[in-house]
């Protein structure tokens, strides 16, 4: 299972009861934060994000509405006692800033961040069931995106067939990932006859804030869903550009050349109190297009 | 006019709805920010406190949940257009951290950003209507508390027997401050035949983190409202001495001490849900007590 939870999608200032950037990318039994603007901690109480399950978080660029929220959150987990380590990658200075507040507070964390400094496009975190890829993005200061693919999915379990077979549920788990079943008569149970084939593997890329850039496209080549910004609606395409910004009909151009299979859009300027012409205008240019609406988890289908 | 509004009233972690410490202070016409822990400036849109009226914020000390707001509230405050003089005080390492986070967002702020670092007892902000003054703390860092003074509070003019006097009302803000008025044929009239004296001065003083003190009632000793933390419940003393914060017993036993008026107790440890043990103990040794609470602004009498 591969999906997104948004938790801010609006850009610089928090307005409307929109929020700056966060989303929970849910993988399988894994949480990972994209982003942590402002609040972040705060959002996570209302939408029962549980904070234990994130050990991996990602934080594009250094703009405040995606990293103002950090240093709140990653104190506030060590004054829930989190004992697990923590894996922050970002870019360098955000040690800097952190190392920083840490020490004026006098505060030692009771667990161990650990920080991966982005410095090349690569694979970040990888398992056999996933992996998380790191790209540049271009915008006004140094950015990244990641893209979050499954590499395996779990197979389906047929509960009927599988106890019918005698295999206790206590296996069902292992069935998912691919393993046949020995009774304790010693007969093999074979995996392929009580579960369907698993589907196909998921991916999921986060743009971060980026200009108009084809290169994007490349990066993103095929994936099922695509976030994009969308800062400002068509008509001030000469605004965004000169802020490093994307328009809607920008995202959608993006979401087409990269052939992507749904699109995502958000980082919706503070000037705009409702949302429906963001959802019009890149719908007429890529019509499998949602607004980020927060609170709300997009699956990955 | 001197009042209190609280923005948050809650300790460390953001938990019940209840946010980290931050206070709007109106003297007259103007407003003073005093702390600014995370999700102050979406308080501040809640609350409908018009930022640009605050010239002038005041830091306690470098625990997160008293300033991990500031950032965000001061970067916005840029991206929403201000141009007038900024006054941030507070302790030296304050500066290192935003012009560090200013930086690395490649971020110039269209506004002069003053920074005042708090190193002695002493008056900040002074003019012919009110003071500021800081005093020291004692917290597990360096921490200070600061007292708002009325100097001359305004007099109340008459209206009727103004104008009967012949005082148009464009004159009587000035009235207020103790000008005696000129007819156009040189006639004086006496302020003191229009107006009603002025009230007593009135003074509030916000006693940031603090443990338990004798010293701190003499640094604040009379004045009308006295904020003074109480983290934890009575039962809870030791916990709340190991970690230099104060109970409801301690925080009204130093109100008694220091023959204030009023106290108003706030910062509130997250362990707990309801608050009103907290009144109900604090009034028990000194009655005239209230909850510090969210959007709740108190006059100071």
């Amino acid at each position: 299972m591969l999906a997104v939870t948004i938790l801010g999608n609006n850009s610089a200032i928090p307005a409307f009861d929109r929020h700056p950037t966060a989303q929970v990318i849910t993988l399988d039994d894994h949480l990972f934060l994209v982003d942590c603007g402002e609040g972040t901690q705060t959002q996570m109480n209302k939408y029962k994000i549980r904070r234990s399950r994130i050990n991996h978080i990602f934080i594009s660029h250094l703009h405040g509405d995606h990293y103002f929220g950090l240093i709140g959150l990653i104190t506030s987990m060590g004054l829930l006692g989190r004992h697990q380590d923590l894996n922050l990658y970002g870019p360098a200075s955000l040690k800097d800033i952190f190392d920083l507040q840490l020490q004026v507070a006098d505060t030692q964390l009771p667990y161990n961040l650990i920080f991966h400094r982005l410095e090349e496009e690569t694979v970040l975190v990888k398992d056999n069931r996933f992996q998380v890829e790191a790209f540049r993005v271009s915008h006004r200061i140094e950015c990244w995106g990641f893209i979050f693919r499954q590499i395996r999915p779990p197979r389906k379990v047929n509960p009927e067939k599988a106890r019918l077979a005698g295999v206790p549920s206590s296996f069902f788990d292992r069935l998912k990932w691919g393993e046949n079943y020995e009774t304790q008569g010693g007969l093999l149970i074979q995996n392929a006859g009580i579960t369907d084939p698993a589907p196909r593997p998921k991916s999921y890329a986060y743009s971060a804030d980026t200009v108009f850039d084809p290169q994007l496209a490349v990066k993103v080549q095929g994936v099922d869903l695509l976030y994009h910004e969308t800062t400002y609606l068509k008509d001030l395409e000469e605004r965004a550009t000169k802020r490093f910004h994307c328009t809607t009909v920008q995202a959608a151009t993006i979401a087409q050349m990269a052939g992507v299979r749904r699109l995502l859009i958000g980082h919706f300027s503070s000037k705009y109190d409702r949302l429906d012409d963001f959802e019009t205008e890149a719908r007429a240019v890529f019509p499998e297009t949602n607004l980020a609406l927060e609170g709300v988890t997009y699956l990955v289908t």
